[in-house]
């Protein structure tokens, strides 16, 4: 095994499942290598421009377990062409003429993209099944956590009391969007491609049309609407969505890591039986897997440039940056795989602390609360004018070693607006949460109405 | 004058347009601030939140002639806050008490965001005048070079005859799919926000859905779904579609680049009086427009990291990654703005050479039109075996310092399935174009369909 | 002024210092392309290839003062060559023919690189002043603070006690090293350029060393080994240590944003008079100049990409990545004063709080001191036996909601091996703190004698 | 076999070499570890820290011959961590408690990054092979072409005559320089970390020195000054060295391509029988290598991003960031010798044609010799006249379809200032050589100087 993380024995399942490796594999490239060559041959045939028994002879025979890797990978070494020495390999697996009639029609970039596609719309079916799965479970949490006082958290201080359901909210809704945009994708992205060398389809005839439709229609990918080798947006795009639900999660990450930190203790991510949190610090146990996902937001984000690069096509084919593709399309898939399952067995497994988080609130100096403090006095005295109170007292609080709470509770001024009842009320979270708790609500629904009845069924 | 490029006097043209530097100029940031801080007022205003006088105050008196931009400057940099000192600026504006309810209900970051909405929006309106002027002129060179021979390429080297037509078209039907994909973002990316400093939406009280709806309909922008500071999915998606474009023009540059090579000759950006190739080389005409559109793609590309930086926000706010906006969004929209024009300059002006592409093409050795010539011979003898004879006959011409072209007429083989008459037809490029005029005109026809009609009257 | 944050009235000094601004300013590059045009023309006179009164008219004539700013916009966009502008410009000056003399012997890529090479090598002046500044304010907190204990800090977790000096010292030691990065660079960086557009330097005759030694003398650059305008390493290492120096802020940024959080509270960036947190959030002090010397760390890596696509020049010219570096190389020098800036104010002004470190230390539950007493452990039962036990009591802490610190004390094998007193002094912070006070020593030394004298009289 | 490019047995000898895969390969790495972990015991027992028995057990048992890789994978994968899971492993293949004594003063962070260390060092010096043998070829083909004129391309245009020789050889000295640049990091990163989770290397005792120092030299590594584990800068220093190489090579790929063009035909890369360019076009020869290295430039560059972000350690262990050093490093060094691999065969193997240079020398309309004219005519009529006078040619030439050569000859002023017969010399290669040869000898010279003795014995 080699030392790339995702070839690791030790490594890849810190970076990857291996169900979504196994769609990568070489094995399942030679799949569909042989399901493309195979739908060459059908719409061929169809249309009257191979022998219906070539096409019977190619789906019988051009099947993976017909295939020896290691012959594969000598004759397109010899080669020096991956495809080239497929198409040698399998000549010996036909009696009579058939083999000449493989990959008649196509040109290497046809099969290959195509067979891409085929790849990536196997992997988004596992993508939708753990974000479905996500999904259900910050649902679950929104829910249980949706009255739960905590601080919201601005520039790495306190802004104001929220909820911790509508922290995690926040994370739903995003990623609902990101669901719906993954969705949009599908008939663009999973088309096939039948176009050759030069786009022109000249190896088709006039009926190119029927002949590359035929050829999607066998695979069940759509018939693009124009020749695609050099309009590389349907990896882009669909690249691009992996990379925002990446950086969602890198953005959950970095907030679950803020709550797991020991002075802040609000969430521990969870330690089975015999797992160890390190070989120096033996009672500690770091949130590594929290620390996984914020690290895979960068490493996936930074292959995206390689995907942007893939647009540049000098003319009308261009390895220099088509090769971009190669490294970057299975590996940002594979890194996506690693990153929700761990996301996904963060938040099934992991405590938060809501105990801690209402001790963390009153750690306060009562800052926490300047903000309706400045909001209830604005109605008597205005709001620039009760700010400027407000700084006042902070300037005091840290000139006199008072606590700031305390110098609210003395002043002159908030007195004469609020009565002690009343800035009891400002200074205490629950007065605050209706909103956080009703946009809770709405995110909940939004979320339940547009995944719950849809996946149905749908998921695995 | 400062020295990055879009701010210095002798590159900025070089880099962006006036016309969209404007946009995102610091008095062009002032007006829409003001904007914004003015229909915040009003949403409050209208739900009874603040005076209905006090809005009508802030409407007449918060306007961008009152705003001193060096007070501003000293303001805020004493503030060490650009709003808070906007705010204190305002103050002395008011007779009564009305510069109290300025900013009065809104975060800074609220105003911020929506105040880049509004700039991003008013860039949108140029950049999609800039993409229709664009596509028109190569709707017009598509129709123009339908049938114009010149040499398909892949891997920098010929692979098939197909049109200039075709390939300007593969770049035109990029575009239309790219200006549809800008459109698609109009209503998600247009709109407001006023959350607060922690989401909820507090400082409005329990109908804070009425106040954001007004206050949004207002400027004009959408209403969003759900508060939004933390869920930069509404800037990253636009981004990424400028990005999009940027590589396809990029796309464009490079094939461009290719045909202005003194040894090709097949394209010349234009020369007007005065202009200058180079100051040691008098008589050369460099392409450094071709050039720019190249470079600008991946200046544009690079920005896009910083942009999914921005998802990773950490807690309710963030500057660590909301900072990685403030570069991008503004440079990466200037920057495209300097891509389209020179893009638009290049084609409107530029010249091809349909006359020189006829000669390139029959410069090469013949292998041009072996893929024509294999199928051509698959029918008789099988795709395979006709490969693997033609790969005989390269072979024997590097060696035998023959011609390929010769050695395809005094093969044997193919003499035995093919005339003279019937060679000469493949080795010729007319025969090969009816596919590439064919889908060159379904390019056109969906381009027509798709935004001659639905611009109308939109463009400046 | 535009939007780009560099160029912005209102948004500059947030990320670059004005004394940098200038150096990279319109009126700077013409004062330093005037310097180079001089040289050439002196280098070229000393050997005999112009009349020597050509370089005294030159050298008198062709000075800033003499070059109008619109005129040479106005010319160089004519040009569409900033180089062919100047030259045209320069020619109304002379009376005789000395002007024809004007950039004889030159390409514009000598002239522009050099030029470029001149402002980095008085920006090189500046970062060191402020490097220098950055390391005494660094050294004399690792000296006041050397004793201070506080928890060092794995995977956001307490690992084990150590003392904020030996936290700041080590990256101390890291600007140590960088700092002598820097000046490992400039005889090879500060190099001129006299080569020609082929970089033969044909123009200059059979004894171009003698001149090109000569124009390189006259501007104090060191002469190079051999043509470098294809050879882009001196300005892409150059670029490297700034963007190595700007991560080693990003990392102090972190560090301190960690304790600057309202729950840690140990570091406190100043807030002089007027200087405000927040509109909403009244009494907060928000660590903004900490977060954006974070943020600056991104901004300035993401350039470094185009950097790197400096290098691969296609042919003897390639403005498709020249250009890269007009954009990068200004803006990340620019940036990275901004940095610093913040760098040295925030350590200047702010205030660490050493009383807060010792109470966030005991907060702990006993698990930072665990390291240590497996250690002291392991001499008695083994280091793999002593790392069970504590793991077990772990565990039981976890189940039993016992505290750690109370476990290990009741625990009895921990008991057979340490009397009371011998764990007391195991979980005191105390006595593990000798390694990082002897190490901070060492930094402090090596810091002093390679960065005192050496810079003695040298700083700004 | 996975789906990244590195994994699959299809694919990744395209992009690195099995030579350089199986030093980063899971078995080599548990034999660095392996030797790691003795070291440290090594270390400790020559200090009296452990029994010297223990050591001696610990050398004999933990061979990697005795680590049993599924067993590996299932502990570490049960600990959640590699080092946990490589101690349990090891605890069995003692008889006595010298097991205890296993991984007894190192933290994993110590054991894995210098584990990281020793398998950079292998491949140290296997890329310095590869440099040496590219090295090697390039300075015989400088050699080979010292005299062969060819264009020198600026802006894909002809800029001026130059020699093959020159061309190769100011890559030649950019090697030089990088080879050199390579030769200079060896001692700063190929030092070992004994320091703890903390750094302060408590577990040592108060003698830490002196055990480190035992440390790395049992390791053959050096000392560091201080603690490094957050101190990134020695990867982060050899990856941007490798970074340039990889640009390096990608600019000899762009020039190579160049030269590959059908149109250009002055390159070809080796065809050895048995390869084939294509499927479809089957007498193509493309050059898939010459693109290789190319992309490679640009996959190497990407990768950089990650290295920076590994510096900004956030406290005393950051896995945010440190993983995406397991990421970066060793996948930039194994594409990095993929790309030298290719270059070497690249330029071993294929074929320059002197002879098409010089005819497309002559394809030239005049330009390539107008800075020559310029420089002719500047000494009788000025610079900035000569300069004018055939820009006006230029156009002439333009607007009246005659060739630009044509004009020269026939145009009166030239006439006046040089004879025919000097026009001749003007207008044709050799007379500009010179300086291109006596530059070629000097990299010659140096090349020679600084690499070929100092190599002797060293290349594999």
């Amino acid at each position: 095994m080699s030392g790339e993380m995702l070839g690791s024995l030790y490594n890849q399942n810190g970076y990857s499942t291996a169900r979504m490796r196994n769609i990568w594999s070489d094995k399942n490239r030679i799949k569909v290598i042989c399901q493309v060559e195979v739908a060459v041959a059908y719409a061929m045939a169809k249309n009257g421009k191979i022998p219906e028994k070539a096409y019977q002879e190619i789906q019988a025979k051009l099947v993976p377990e017909n295939i020896d890797p290691t012959q594969l990978k000598i004759e397109s070494a010899r080669a020096g062409h991956f495809l080239a020495g497929f198409v040698t390999v399998a000549q010996p697996l036909f009696d009579d003429d058939s083999g000449q009639y493989v990959h008649y029609g196509a040109a290497s970039e046809d099969v290959e993209d195509t067979a891409f596609v085929l790849q990536l719309k196997e992997s988004d079916r596992v993508l939708k099944a753990y974000l479905n799965q996500l999904g259900k479970i910050l649902y679950q949490l929104c829910e249980k956590y949706q009255r739960t006082p905590t601080a919201a958290i601005a520039h790495k201080t306190y802004a104001a009391p929220t909820t911790l359901g509508f922290k995690l909210g926040i994370i739903l809704n995003e990623l609902d969007y990101l669901m719906r945009r993954l969705d949009s994708l599908g008939s663009f992205t999973f088309a096939g491609s039948l176009a050759g060398a030069d786009g022109t389809s000249s190896m088709l005839g006039a009926d190119y049309q029927q002949v590359e439709a035929d050829f999607c229609a066998h695979l069940g990918l759509s018939k693009p609407e124009m020749y695609w080798h050099t309009q590389r947006e349907r990896f882009t795009e669909y690249c691009h969505v992996e990379t925002m639900i990446a950086q969602a999660l890198g953005r959950l990450g970095k907030n679950l890591l803020y709550m797991s930190q020991t002075i802040v203790g609000e969430f521990q991510e969870a330690y089975a039986p015999g797992r160890q949190g390190s070989t120096v610090v033996p009672t500690v146990c770091n949130p590594y897997m929290v620390e996984a996902i914020v690290n895979l937001a960068t490493v996936i984000k930074n292959e995206m440039g390689l995907m942007y690069d893939t647009m540049t096509v000098d003319g009308e084919k261009d390895t220099t940056v088509w090769r971009d593709l190669y490294v970057a399309l299975p590996e940002m898939t594979m890194y996506l795989s690693g990153q929700l399952n761990y996301a996904i067995n963060i938040l099934k497994f992991g405590q938060f602390n809501p105990q801690r988080m209402r001790q963390n609130l009153s750690a306060d100096d009562g800052t926490i609360y300047s903000g309706s403090l400045m909001m209830a006095l604005a109605k008597f005295m205005g709001r620039e004018n009760a700010h400027g109170l407000l700084v006042k007292l902070r300037d005091k609080a840290d000139h006199q070693q008072v606590t700031l709470r305390d110098l609210f509770y003395a002043d002159a001024t908030i007195a004469k607006y609020l009565s002690k009842a009343e800035l009891d009320r400002v200074m205490t979270p629950n007065d605050h949460l209706d909103n956080a708790i009703s946009k809770t609500e709405q995110i909940l629904k939004l979320y339940k109405a547009r995944h719950f009845n849809v996946n149905n069924g749908k998921e695995d």
